[in-house]
């Protein structure tokens, strides 16, 4: 049984070795729960897989959108293994769970997904707001819905995605309300993680990026702002997520939303500068 | 006629405008030369053009090499205008020198490619040291090829980039010698430029990465390090072009060596922090 929102070891080995515990236990489907909290310190990725044929479509989309789409890793065509993650990370077994679809309709919602494993099949996985939220608490910046413990307001925006063939669509925000002070570190903080979203794409007047009411939101849960703080906001893993649900193609597997993949990468590995 | 090394323009507006002027030349066949201080503050970009079918390998090849391999835009199959670099920026004409191969062997050499274009191709474009040493430069950082004006000392080394389908090969990386002091500014300065090679990869002995002797160079000219002074190596965009060579595509077009594409994009631009 794996505890929830333990500590963050101290050192990269013991933070990994972690990591690929709560991947064992989704392997021998021993845990198919969320994953926020799982493993501190590791880096948890969104997960979309496709046939070939709409490989390069969808990494050229996310290359032309890094801040909703930062990806990690992108398997060999039928190669299960993500060795860019990490010693044997399985696609096919060690997400905790999965959803399986069909011309954009979900036929399937599974622990495992080795019996519609194909050797056409290429898994993206793509970075998440978790590693950037950490650095943010370490650095002693208030994140409202992690002190709430509610989930992360999501919005649709009026901002088009730059498109790439069969992939288009509007970018999708996540919100953190903050002190103007604390906004300012937050620009700091998450520009040096280019590779979990980065830096925020707006602050201020919701309706300047097409936001109609703060308090409605698309996704998540919507949090208080106090007086005196702004909306801050930061692209988002939905972004990728509906792009890819709303192409339709023909056979899709993602991770079902809160129920990433946890990697051996460590969030401190991936900051800049 | 065209000036070179030219003064920086002082506007945004007026560098592009500089840049468009360049490849308006290039594509009337006014201009076919070497491209380095043709437009001061332009971002340049190394080209390599594939058919279809090699795109999702190569662009996957690069994103896991992105040192080498900053890719700073990729054309969708067919198209040959690149959007992401500037209005009207067409990998057709606008390049001033072009080699043309098929199966590894170079069977023209020529100024214009609009005659071999196919509704396959992909042209991908990679950023370049030029903007980089444009900001050591600025920043008072002597970079020594320069002062002494001739080509920057590029090395093979022993450390393999990590593979994507039939794209494999070295790491090869560009030299720059300079005082500790120096270096740790480069350091700095080269990191807020991750799209065109960022950071460096190694510094001090060369026998660490393989290189035996460094005075001998694989490409450009050796350079004289002085007592004091440390080799600084940096990821170059001569990897990608000695991988998509050795890969021997059935057919593949690539900027001849130092006449690279002048994009839009400006060097201050895709400056990080």
């Amino acid at each position: 049984m794996l505890d929830r929102n333990a500590e963050q070891p101290d050192s990269l080995d013991a933070i990994r070795e972690r990591a690929r515990a709560v991947r064992a236990e989704a392997r021998s489907g021993g845990f198919d729960g969320q994953t926020a909290g799982i493993s501190p310190g590791s880096v948890q990725g969104n997960v979309a897989i496709l046939p070939a044929d709409w490989a390069h479509e969808f990494l050229n989309f996310c290359r032309r959108n890094p801040k909703p789409c930062p990806v990690l890793a992108v398997s060999d065509p039928g190669d299960p293994m993500l060795a860019e993650l990490g010693d044997r990370v399985d696609i096919r077994t060690d997400v905790p769970r999965y959803r399986v679809f069909e011309n954009g309709t979900e036929i399937d919602e599974t622990t495992d997904i080795s019996e519609y494993w194909r050797d056409d099949l290429v898994a993206f996985v793509i970075g998440c707001s978790f590693s950037f939220e950490e650095a943010l608490v370490q650095s002693g910046v208030p994140v409202r819905h992690l002190d709430l413990d509610i989930e992360c307001p999501i919005y649709k925006t009026n901002i088009p995605c730059a498109s790439a063939g069969r992939f288009h669509g509007p970018l999708v925000v996540s919100m953190r309300p903050m002190l103007p002070k604390d906004a300012i570190r937050a620009i700091q903080i998450t520009s040096r993680f280019p590779n979990v979203h980065g830096s925020p794409v707006h602050f201020g007047a919701p309706e300047d990026i097409g936001i109609k009411d703060i308090n409605t939101v698309d996704y998540g849960g919507p949090v208080p702002i106090h007086k005196g703080e702004v909306p801050v906001f930061w692209g988002c893993g939905v972004t990728p997520q509906a792009v890819v649900e709303a192409a339709k193609p023909p056979f899709m597997i993602t991770h079902k939303p809160n129920h990433l993949l946890v990697t051996d990468l460590v969030n401190a590995e991936l900051a800049m500068l």
